[in-house]
């Protein structure tokens, strides 16, 4: 049995849409929501995320991706190859950050699609996943050119690191794209910093290393170094939001 | 395998416990969640979601949902055989718009319900949605009446089309339920039109045909006119919500 | 196969590496969400819909329980086996009222996890949960102690009974910790109760019972004395939330 996941800005229903019209062609094929709450059209939010899933799949995983600000314009409709993994989305940089983490990947583009001037994720997407889980490839050539997308990378100098916040979770913890190891090797844990020259905050390892209310840093579960507060919101504190930069300057 | 699907307006946790009750009759059962999200109580809204919900279903799919406000009163439990497929719901119109869409169909009632003050969803649509999912229809009897219910359909003069607001989606686009068809019909693409004598909407193919923040109508998902704002949100700029008239007046 | 039901705090996508999890060990198990939307960190709530859920799975399902303040500090990670289910989580009393529900149980911890400081539910619970799911009790020994949590027990006078807020539901009904049976051998059902001292309402049947807007008490689908209004408010009319005292002095 293959297995397809879906993440997409739909909200409500029309996934369960896409998920008839995959067991209609595939019916043993599992499927998998990782999200359809990204922020709508936010393909940002959606490349990290789904960066951020795809590497706990088995092999042989198909993901559809659907955040499409230009869906019925004329950009590409793609499948990518990675790791022994597929990808399958609008061609906006969505797929890209996720291909690069599976390893080595092939750009492939689908042929003529079938006309659909609204609901790709229905009538291109979802129906080539469920082909590509019973083992087919159909339709398709190699994309000669496809939009990239870069997460950005953060700048680091001697005291101070520069990153960018990736994600906010339903906590009000913000993720930034400062990787755990690198924080750890500058500074290790117990160090305190400055966050974009207002307030301070302490590296540990666990919530419950200050006290309730108090700012810290933690390396959380993407090995991405986090902003929270000990049962409290940074998000609303520190007023960050998605794409937002950070600032460490240490103490 | 069989497929069933759940709509209701349970919010959270509630659908497990009727995942529970299915899986323990039916093992092998598929079950799809296509929303339960809607309104509390809004049996028009969840009749329509499920009209557009399940003509995508393959032939043989088992539809229980559970809209229901008058649960508790002699109302009667239905199951509906309706182009091959069934629907499992109570007796207060929610079923009838699907059921008209997948065809032909045969309304029957639950005799004598097992008791259950509260709860219908977990102590009789579940089991009855499972026992289908097996090819079972057990304990049925014709209906000798039932609750109609019309998703009220547009009103068109020459130059004038009144039509309902049938959904609000989580961008703010407003699907109504005015066809595709009959505006490219009387007007085409390209033809601009004065919304609620208020405001004028192009009416476009694609979103990006109009400036950011520019009011548009395309045709949606569902072959119906939506009216959306290009990277905003247009049920919050036209003050609509769900059952409000629009009407459109061309230029 | 197997059935693995998750129930977190974490809201959205990081349930999917859980499941992706799962599926590489147990390909064949079925995965249920029961919630991810229990209020953050708030393990009484966890415990108590929990509790609520697992009697109408089928025998052989695991549950694995992420509500976990304490993640990172030296809690124990805790397998208990239940009335012939299996429960997964973390030792803080989550499992309890569940385990208590399910009959007779046997509390054991993992021995040794494997590091990880902050997703314990991605590293250690789910892999658990799939193992369980297959046959397998791997790399666990007996609990010495465990934190225990019990849901508080409704205290009855003669002519009061006072319970607690035991979950509001998204329609604003006040599912109390007060039974149904409770309540109906001491006043019986047609009984009027002042509330806290401040309104009253009576208790029947079904919601048509009384005035649209009106106060009432029925006895919901869980079996418990649930406050709500005709079409109304319940939480917002009296201002009650989870964990708030609720004194019925009859009239």
């Amino acid at each position: 049995m293959g297995i397809v996941t879906l993440i997409s800005d739909f909200g409500t229903f029309y996934p369960a849409v896409m998920k008839a019209v995959i067991l209609r062609i595939a019916p043993e094929t599992i499927v998998i929501d990782i999200t359809h709450a990204i922020s709508s059209q936010n393909v940002r939010e959606g490349a990290f995320i789904l960066r951020e899933t795809v590497k706990y799949f088995p092999e042989g995983t198909t993901h559809v991706a659907v955040v499409d600000p230009t869906v019925g314009t004329s950009r590409q409709a793609l499948v990518i190859g990675a790791g022994g993994q597929y990808l399958v989305g609008p061609d906006n940089g969505l797929l890209i950050p996720a291909a690069r983490e599976l390893g080595d990947f092939e750009v492939m583009r689908i042929k003529a699609p079938a006309r659909s001037s609204t609901f790709h994720g229905r009538d291109i997407f979802a129906p080539m996943g469920a082909h590509i889980s019973l083992g087919r490839l159909p339709n398709l050539e190699p994309a000669v050119t496809f939009a990239d997308l870069e997460l950005q990378d953060p700048q680091a100098s001697e005291r101070s690191i520069v990153g960018t916040v990736l994600y906010v979770d339903r906590f009000g913890n913000c993720v930034t794209n400062i990787s755990g190891e690198l924080l750890v090797q500058r500074s290790g844990y117990g160090s305190r910093h400055v966050l974009n020259g207002a307030v301070s905050a302490l590296f540990v390892r666990t919530y419950d290393e200050v006290e309730r209310g108090d700012l810290l840093m933690t390396v959380g579960s993407f090995d991405f170094v986090e902003l929270s507060v000990n049962q409290g919101n940074a998000a609303a504190q520190l007023n960050l939001k998605l794409g937002d930069k950070v600032r460490l300057d240490r103490l």
